[in-house]
């Protein structure tokens, strides 16, 4: 069976076909511009690569209440051409093929627990540290999911009492991502995270917000693996120090039997959520 | 049929008999003592009043991991006399009838999700703030787990730049529980929780910080319905402040229809465990 799956960034787009066991067949990128023009883009890649489902991870906030009208559709994003775009019945329409959707972390958390590191595991979350911060649960095969679908990465946490940066979520201002996500980073020292790669203090910084996120994230949900993925993480001397910083914080309050397994990089490189999208398809 | 509830507390064990509508029709309670006397008072009351099976909210932390040969067994607790022993297994020896464990907390949410404020939602977090904190999840009748259960009282959140106390949980310190259930009000100032009832300050500070926890379930969890209980919540002036500073912190973020509805008051009273532990018997 040939499956279709979309990431649907709000940067760029990536449609891809897949088959049953997450193998890529051809897989196409473009920028995220309009949505009428990035759906004819869409529809144009579909068309001449066939498919019998479709898997979306989209970014958000997307509306994921199966009860609502609004299923499927995006919310209240900065993108206005987005706001109120049915992504999921728009889809459905052009391709009357069966379209899933969810976000783009819980679809790339499901990647990773279907073809990835956590693959031997009985629950993962996967976390992004990107130009925002989110984070999806993927327990026992299914995405978690509450009321409507988790905002994990905004989170209120203990800001270092020696970071006088005011914080950069337009709506929490000192939030885990308005601490730790790419922009403020560069915010606070008004370089690119990459351009600060040997500074010693500024990692140690972000493995302080990072490790305590993941402390919240771990009392809270109780996951076999955790996964941090995103542009940020490319630094990846990170690993190591949240990783120690999480076992003190912690404090032996649970037993972690090997920080080194708990904590972890992704393994598919680019590709959790095309791979998510396409489990997306053959879930129950 | 005739269903058997413990609340197995720290300080005391709630025996009752109850029917499948949660109704209570015997009800007993007895101090905890050693594990060996206050199993016996246990059995001497499920002699007396027979029944078919029995389900127990158990005080923590608690192996629940249901693969593992530690199953229902007491872990690392404070209490010394009650370390490791195992008391599911110990309560099937004795009775011989099926019986269901999980923590006081997950069956306190049971309760009120069944029986209680929350009977018409579709999820609930039961939060408790009393001698320590701890919270329930239960979504679409089942009782929310990861690999073990959660420990939600230990998450960390901003301490309020005034505040110079220096946290009382033993492993964590400054954790929610630390700076927030009712030995860290004792210890920050002195007296008793009931002693401050007229110092607005204090209940605007512990305000401070439920809502910042609150937030942070919110973001992770996106429960239906969020209930607050315990013994510090009998300052019945919190309920307000923490919903305002909830809203505040939220800044609209995720929309909130009416948070009268979302943050609330137990209905049970004390009975949410019990009647939790009954119905954690007709699961499935
Ligand atoms: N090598 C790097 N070191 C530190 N930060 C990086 C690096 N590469 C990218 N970033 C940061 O990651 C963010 C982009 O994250 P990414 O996951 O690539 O995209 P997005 O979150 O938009 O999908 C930017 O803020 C960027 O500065
Ligand atoms: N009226 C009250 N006002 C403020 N705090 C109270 C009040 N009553 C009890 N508390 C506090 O609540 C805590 C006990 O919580 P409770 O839920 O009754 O017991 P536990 O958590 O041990 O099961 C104590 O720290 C006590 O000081
Ligand atoms: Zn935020
Ligand atoms: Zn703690």
């Amino acid at each position: 069976m040939r499956i279709g799956a979309i990431e649907a960034g709000g940067t760029k787009f990536v449609c891809a076909v897949g088959s049953r066991n997450g193998e890529i067949l051809e897989r196409s990128s473009f920028p995220t511009t309009t949505p009428d023009e990035t759906l004819d883009q869409v529809e144009a890649f579909f068309r001449e690569h066939q498919v019998e489902r479709l898997g979306v991870g989209a970014f958000g906030p997307i509306n994921l209440r199966t009860v609502s009208e609004q299923y499927g559709t995006i919310g209240n994003t900065p993108k206005m051409a987005w706001r109120n775009f049915p992504l999921l019945q728009n889809l459905r329409s052009r391709l009357e093929i069966p379209v899933f959707i969810d976000t783009d972390v819980n679809v790339a958390s499901l990647g990773e627990y279907n073809y990835g590191v956590a693959k031997d595991a009985g629950s993962c979350l996967y976390i992004t540290v990107g130009t925002g911060i989110g984070a999806g649960f993927v327990q026992n095969g299914n995405i978690f999911q509450g009321y409507d679908h988790s905002e994990m990465g905004h989170i209120l946490i203990q800001k270092h009492p020696e970071d006088d940066f005011e914080g950069a979520c337009p709506s929490h201002r000192i939030c885990l991502e308005g601490l730790a996500a790419g922009p403020a980073i560069e915010a606070r020292y008004g370089k690119k995270g990459m351009e600060l790669a040997d500074q010693n203090n500024v990692w140690e910084l972000e493995a302080y917000y990072l490790a305590q996120a993941i402390m919240n994230y771990f009392v809270i949900l109780s996951p076999e693996k955790i996964i941090i993925g995103g542009g940020v993480m490319k630094q990846d001397k990170l690993y190591p120090m949240i990783r120690k910083q999480f076992m003190n914080l912690l404090n032996d309050y649970i037993e972690v039997e090997d920080v080194n397994q708990l904590i972890v990089a992704p393994e598919l490189k680019d590709n959790q959520a095309v791979k998510g999208a396409i489990a997306l398809t053959l879930q129950d």
